[in-house]
């Protein structure tokens, strides 16, 4: 998938042009991608785990550490192999997540998803292999950052995924279903920790390599909470009006397993609604980073227009 | 399981208390796991993260990192967080392994496999949550120790259980279920992959987090190999000769499978014999860490001389 403008982007206050800076990004993270993990023996799973690593998806996650670590005074060089390291993760909690055990999901950005190709035995390898290539692809490329940033880095990531994160949102998630009548402290619970725990750590690490003081830390994971939120809130409004061609996957799968969101909590327009405050609310976070913050201003800015 | 003394162990040379050292160290291991994960919301996650981590074995990966560290002048203290993290990766491989898509076992040291107790979706999450939880345990826990030696540590470990170390041995090894006729090369390479790889690595990161030369790297790295492989052919004789009652899981399952083993390749009495000449070579590289290594000489004699 790659950007396109058929979204409505609120109009920047400077020339900044968002997409060709999105574009160019993709392009630099699809490159170090490839890059990092070549096929050796055996070569069936690597061939496993570079099908889904290099399935396409906008790359969200490593364009928001680039862009903060950016932000903050650091380099995109010093942020690749974290950035890199982050879509890593993602894949790996794509992977486990659409096996039978779980969502049971044949396809993914419309193609099969990796155990209705490779089986089930090397999706669930797979992952294993990109969560434990993560950590140490970190360690091993990342050049001009002190140590104990890294080690911070790293900790950081293993919090976002752990039963303390991503694990432990996912958890509440394969509870929840068949309930549709769940609070929304619980909703709330399994969606700040299945998306939005990752989505801060890309903020917050991207921060960390610049080496990012406490208050700006927590300046930065503020504004993650709410943009992780918003997009979940999109999300869920799009399952509803979204068409599977669109999307690439089942449209309406929330509601038909009967799933709470946040529409049937508050309806569309109220959740549009929150959505929208939730943008303003992340954006007011970077206040403290002046003009500089307009990457991350308008990637706010794209997950509440985004149509897809 | 505990530690008892129905071994042939041959005689060491000092009076050391070989059987009374594993105990003492096995018994600080299990407080430390045990405080390792307190059961927090969502409980569920955390309890199935301790059933398997909690269930007993040996913690002889734990105890070879800790007996290692302390061999380069390293403390306990220094070694027990990478020590527990050890064991949590372990736990995630056997989590993993035992899964219906995998080797679908029922039965692990004699009690339900997690899945059998927690599902197949939690047993999945179980182990990506002990994954992610041992870097970040390592980061968080760890005092004492210089941030670039817990860096190597971090890689060491990401290098061991990712595809290019145990999660590559394991898909060898379910490739070569049902071909009883498999080279030696690829029995050998599952085998130091998928077990191998870990236990030097526990011995490896023993040394780093005392910061060993790399020369002391070396030898630490080939005596572990060699034990390494050791405690697999003894595996392999002990599936043919041990009963379920003593070994706690279905005795004879490798014949069963049509799996290669080394005895299949070489016979009992041959295997018994190149294990033995494995402990020998092992020992041999401790030779420049003089009387102190008396420890790792004592696991490395226990491996090929325990019944169960």
């Amino acid at each position: 998938m790659v950007f396109t403008n058929d979204i409505h982007l609120p109009k920047q206050g400077s020339d900044f042009d968002f997409f060709g800076y999105l574009a160019e990004r993709q392009t630099r993270v699809e490159a170090a991608l490839d890059g990092a993990l070549p096929v050796i023996y055996p070569e069936k799973i690597y061939e496993a785990m570079r099908y889904s690593l290099l399935a396409g998806g906008k790359r969200l996650r490593p364009i928001l550490c680039i862009a903060t670590c950016e932000l903050l005074g650091g380099t995109l060089e010093m942020a690749m192999p974290t950035a890199c390291s982050l879509e890593m993760i993602h894949t790996m909690s794509l992977i486990h997540d659409d096996l039978p055990a779980m969502d049971n999901d044949d396809f993914r950005r419309g193609k099969l998803t990796n155990h209705k190709v490779f089986g089930e035995d090397i999706a669930i390898l797979a992952g294993d292999g990109l969560l434990a290539y993560a950590f140490e692809f970190i360690v091993t490329q990342t050049k001009s950052v002190p140590a104990d940033r890294l080690l911070q880095v790293i900790a950081r990531l293993g919090r976002a995924v752990g039963a303390s994160g991503l694990v432990g949102g996912q958890v509440m998630d394969l509870d929840a279903e068949g309930q549709p009548n769940i609070s929304l402290d619980t909703l709330n619970f399994i969606h700040t920790h299945k998306t939005g725990a990752l989505l801060e750590a890309c903020v917050v690490c991207g921060g960390m390599l610049a080496g990012a003081t406490a208050k700006e830390v927590q300046h930065l994971s503020r504004y993650a909470q709410n943009i992780g939120l918003a997009f979940q809130i999109i999300d869920d409004i799009l399952d509803i009006t979204a068409t599977r061609d669109i999307l690439g996957k089942t449209a309406g799968k929330d509601l038909q397993a009967q799933k709470a969101t946040y529409p049937s909590i508050w309806g569309l327009e109220e959740s549009q609604r929150h959505a929208q405050q939730l943008v303003i609310n992340a954006k007011a976070e970077l206040a403290i980073f002046g003009e500089q913050a307009h990457p991350l201003i308008a990637i706010a800015d794209y997950i509440t227009s985004r149509r897809h």
